[in-house]
């Protein structure tokens, strides 16, 4: 049929029988005439237990040793893998990063993928073998060991799809695809047959943590057709493509994100290149900045008021107070019981009245409204964190029957 | 001052306090004016750990897969050293075995060391760094991870200071250098300040467990000053080298090894070619025959004694009683109760009553002996095991005072 590359993450193969469920997933797949490429993650705990030894050592490792030991990890899931699908009859072999071809750049624990020499994992797949990549790894020029940082599996199966011209790249997980809220949360929400690579992107940085965002980005950049499917239940899961072909369903899902504070600096002098000054300290410090909202002028002054992740609200706040005079500041707050609700779908823009729906529900169920940010297949509220799963509901309701 | 390799086991480094123990050993040799490189094992029961996990997946995993899955066990060591080095302060970078250059043969899991490339260790040092190196392993030539098998670590080590001409290569023990017996049975056993390498080489054989044969041999054909030294205890070990140059000192060590049967095949047919039959049907089962002993004709038949491995003994039993007809032989027997006892030196030849001393301390001590032979360097009698540890007690006594 063609060519499958297959992720699975580090529950998947946390121990033998987990391990053997893999390796029967991927025979089936082959014995249905594909050609298989998997990329596995670390064992359950490994990542962990490693993390705990180098702290054991020092508190500020080396990042080129925390990789060296790290990548340790999915080199033993990919033999024990490789064992597996051995000890049922399917030819394979199991590769590391390096081996399969993944050249870095320098930044150790979160490298960028530089190029791809697939000439080994390809000479493996002429010889009828199920080729079992290490994720999250690579070599960079100086050909010592990197690792991709967070979601790095991810990133190195698409990675691998994109160089193998592959024909899909599933990713599998322990749900069944993506879903228009949290079904833990939202006994009524839906599995999506298709989602858009767009839509993903928002839903992913909006807390629906299925997909890494920089898998979906590499992805929609290469046009890699994803499949997000259960490691459990082998039933189709959800399929991130260019273009959503799902006619009648305006809203593909509803997210929430606790990581989120609110910073307000009121009283910043109108005048122009201020605001830039207080996010230019930020930006030094690698802050991120989601949603910006600045008053209009008053009295001469303005108040700009953004979203950071809560981890980084001390280090932004503490950042301001210490430069206040150069952006001639006063009062400075910070807000950390807030959370984001977010509805995402491609169509929206072109449909009224989707904003006043989603206000409209969280009216009916009383929950104020801090902030709004909206764009191209978005609109976000910043609410109290305390109404955060009850407006998930409530829009959820009002959009998804 | 020099280039010394040091090399640690397994022991020397299976948690946080005794690996930095040896980072304290290395930073001393280094403040003494040395480059250092470090070649270390697995941690304590990584190995262990890692072969369990093998073998619940499969009985009979695949050697490939297996080294793959084993060199990850020195890849968390030598990352973990270079961090306990970084701690206090010493400038230091961990290596694969391929990044250190390790070429072998296609042989997975004992693998054979064909070429060792050293511009990587050479530029770390240069550049000031302690490299610490993970020993056991190396890449062949499809780029492939091997392992060296057991003892490897040693072998890498000694490799490695052959290649970078190094002054001296120590090995870390838990004990503190070479033994004229095992100080744990023999009290009195005084420990060697130096002892060449054809001597090593018995002693080791001959189940004196401080040093890897192939790492002896290695040592001897490149002519590396070896030394074994304590890494508990930082006392002057036992140098291992061409020449001993310890004069008045005849026998370097008595030696006990209990891993020993007696096979004895009664009544073969005294015409040529018959032994030649037998001991060709047990290196076919690559089976190690030690001692050799054979009558002389009796009633046109002879009777052909032997020693094996204990753990070979009855695979040999088997292999001869189903060729019987091969060698026209008659009964076979096999003794498990053996040990063999033996005195090593390199002047024992040149000297008389050397034999007849050992000898008469075993007879003074009632101990029967059961079979002898002698070599240049050696002198081994097989006695009961029961009679073993006296024997080993009686020979010192009489030798070493």
């Amino acid at each position: 049929m063609g060519l499958i590359v297959q992720k699975f993450g580090g529950t998947s193969v946390k121990d033998r029988s987990r391990i053997f469920n893999v390796a029967r997933i991927v025979m089936n797949t082959r014995n249905e005439g594909n050609d298989v490429v998997v990329v596995v993650s670390a064992q359950g705990d490994t990542t962990d237990d490693l993390i705990k030894k180098a702290a054991e050592i020092t508190s500020d490792p080396s990042h080129r040793e925390m990789d060296m030991l790290l990548a340790t990890g999915e080199q033993i899931s990919i033999s024990l893998l490789a064992m597996a699908l051995q000890e049922l009859g399917v030819p394979s072999i199991s590769l590391t990063g390096w081996q399969a071809g993944f050249n870095t750049d320098r930044a150790y624990t979160r490298a960028r993928i530089k190029r791809l020499d697939t000439e080994r994992v390809e000479s493996e797949l002429a010889r009828n073998r199920v080729v079992v990549v290490a994720g999250f790894q690579g070599l960079n020029r100086s050909e010592d060991i990197t690792t991709l940082g967070r979601g790095g599996s991810d990133t190195s199966a698409v990675a691998l799809a994109a160089a193998l011209h592959a024909d899909r790249c599933q990713i599998f997980t322990d749900v069944e695809g993506v879903y228009t809220a949290d079904p833990r949360k939202i006994p009524k929400a839906t599995k999506l047959k298709e989602i858009s690579f767009d839509e993903m992107l928002e839903l992913a940085s909006l807390g629906a943590q299925v997909l890494n965002n920089r898998s979906v980005e590499l992805a929609k950049k290469y046009n890699v057709e994803l499949e997000v499917i259960s490691s459990i239940n082998p039933v189709p899961g959800t399929i991130v493509k260019e273009e959503s072909q799902v006619e009648g369903m305006l809203i593909k899902g509803v997210a929430k994100d606790n990581d989120v504070a609110v910073i307000s600096v009121l009283g910043v002098p109108d005048v122009p290149g201020m605001s830039f000054k207080v996010f230019s300290l930020l930006a030094q410090k690698n802050i991120n900045v989601d949603i910006i909202l600045q008053s209009s002028g008053r009295d001469g002054n303005k108040d700009v008021v953004f979203t950071v992740p809560l981890g980084d609200a001390e280090t932004a706040l503490a950042t301001l107070e210490n430069n206040k005079k150069r952006f001639g500041g006063g009062e400075i707050s910070v807000d950390k019981t807030c959370a984001k609700v977010s509805i995402v779908g491609a169509g929206m823009q072109s449909h009224s009245g989707v904003a006043s729906t989603m206000f409209e529900a969280l009216s009916n169920a009383n929950i104020n409204i801090k902030m709004i940010s909206t764009s191209e297949i978005k609109i976000s509220v910043i609410i109290d964190e305390n109404d955060a799963d009850r407006a998930v509901a409530a829009i959820h309701d009002a959009f998804i029957h």
